[in-house]
């Protein structure tokens, strides 16, 4: 009984353009593993409850000789991301038996870990009772980036224009919020009515199908620009450098149109001067390594915000590790509705 | 005799590339001006003692229609930009006769102006007694950018790496010293034998002539890159984005390469994000409005360290208003040996 079968999602093959289910990850469960096995001191065994699938996953999927600032997979091994895991036993005093334990996990059903293999680990208080998965959305790693790097780079005022990219994920629906809470006019970008719907639920001002109107059109109409929150880069990146307001504060947080296809050169860079603008690239583990401080407050603050419904957010949930495939290609396409989940296993 | 001839320096077509001399602009002495002339209150009667030319006059030789943060200059009127005057009459309480006035004038020998017509204006006292040019250099609006620039946005830190591109010129060469006094290695980029001959008199560690040697290779082998100083923009930009550590700090102060030919689209702008990069995009009017303390620490301490010789600079000194229109070509150009200076009159 003690051995079970064991899924993981094994990295398969390096992808070209966007991931591909079944080609690029692939579901394994032909190993076993055994729950009672004796634990060497200092390892514990987690069983995964939530993977989060993330955008920034596609920059791992390359060939280890290429650096970035986060670790390539390793074909033929398991791939790892932010995920929930629940201690079933321990043999390291720091964690203990019942303990749900945030942090970039191996994607397998179990896993037995050293505190040390766990990046941004943290033992979760749900003291509100929130679910899991809300803690690799906007209460986890997401909802960092928003709240870690508004917190410190955006210099809002109220009247201020803010103009948010991706505007219906746990990163730009939580950066619409507080830019709402801190009385800025919000612009939103989103690629579908639902997303739009959704946008304008939070609060947004103006909220815009960026695969129906012309991004230029609007930031034209809505502008100048005061604060601009890029996901995408490319042509969003551009438009909003022609836009911009004098003293504008861009806060690069990603560039997705650039993880799939060949990055195209940003066109209008003279802006920066011309507008003063000063341009933030970030990565929330070193924002979070830097301000602890700022990751307490979050973690006080957000959970119960959203226990209140005073922040909103919206999942998209897949039940099964064997889907990882689909979501991670869904994710890059932007076809999800919601922070995209899998839920491993129940509590 | 007191109606003497008023050499002008007027706008006269636009230029599509390289300004043209005897084209873009034209000398006129046409005129003449009553020196002795009844004053309206609150005017004085300005002799030009010396003029600048700077890079940025470029951006005013354009269509009107063309938003910017400088003015746009008025075809068949007289170009303006920063220089030094000596108020031969006033009927302004403010100004005196024999004052040195500093700001943006009108290029012509002699003016009646208002206190408003004049930008950036300060009486400069000449404790040191310095040369009048210096004041449009190191010791004005070049040194004003380099001083509170780099005090406001570099973060240096002694033992970091700082690029510093037109390194001869007179803001980059404030810049090199600035660092080398904040404990850095300095790499510096220039264009001539001679100025690269000055730029290591200063202190820089390394330095190239960037028409022979590719910028790419100097960073690959002496990078990465913790502050870059940014006068050119395109290549070099690039170069930096590709070969910048981490946490590294743009600051971006000029993109000549982009004045005199259309501007090229900057390839590797997600380095801003993979190195948490931090850009900032400034014009030093606005900063010296914003930090007027940190303008009068400039004029007490800049003055003072160049009288004592410890800031050093070049000056390419021409005599006559009337050579305006070739100085600007070779300041676009980059073939002037040091601080272009054009001296109109005797004190």
């Amino acid at each position: 009984m003690a051995e079970v079968k064991n899924g993981r999602i094994i990295f398969n093959s390096i992808p070209t353009g966007y991931p591909e289910p079944g080609k690029t990850v692939i579901y394994d469960n032909s190993k076993t593993i055994n729950l009672e096995k004796t634990l060497d001191k200092g390892t514990f065994l987690l069983k995964t409850l939530v993977v989060s699938i993330d955008p920034y996953l596609r920059g791992q999927m390359r060939d280890k000789s290429v650096q970035s600032y986060s670790k390539a997979f390793t074909l033929g091994e398991p791939i790892f991301g932010y995920g929930v895991g629940l201690v079933l036993r321990s043999n390291d005093a720091a964690v203990r038996v019942g303990d749900h334990v945030y942090g970039t996990l191996i994607f397998a059903e179990y896993h037995v870990y050293k505190l040390e293999d766990i990046s941004s680990m943290r033992i979760l208080d749900n003291k509100h009772n929130l679910p899991w998965s809300v803690y690799v959305g906007v209460a986890g790693m997401p909802g960092q980036t928003a709240y870690l790097a508004w917190k410190l780079f955006s210099q809002a005022k109220k009247g201020e224009t803010a103009f948010i990219t991706a505007g219906a994920g746990p990163v730009g629906s939580l950066v619409t919020q507080l830019a709402k809470r801190d009385g800025l006019k919000v612009i939103g970008a989103a690629g579908s009515p639902e997303k739009i719907s959704f946008v304008k639920s939070i609060g947004a001002d103006v909220v815009f199908n960026y695969k129906e109107t012309d991004v230029r059109e609007v930031l034209k109409e809505e502008g100048p620009v005061d604060i601009y929150w890029d996901n995408v880069g490319g042509a969003f990146l551009e438009a909003a450098l022609e836009y911009a307001n004098v003293d504008a504060r861009f806060l690069e947080c990603g560039m997705i149109s650039s993880y799939n296809e060949p990055e195209k050169p940003i066109k209008g860079m003279s802006n920066i001067l011309v507008k003063s603008i000063t341009m933030h690239g970030f990565i929330v583990s070193r924002l979070a390594q830097k301000h602890p401080e700022l990751l307490n407050e979050f973690y006080e603050k957000i959970p119960a915000l959203l226990a209140k419904g005073e922040i909103k957010y919206t999942e998209d949930v897949t039940r099964g590790l064997d889907k990882v495939g689909d979501v991670l290609l869904s994710v890059q396409k932007g076809t999800n509705k919601g922070k995209a989940v899998v839920l491993v296993a129940e509590d």
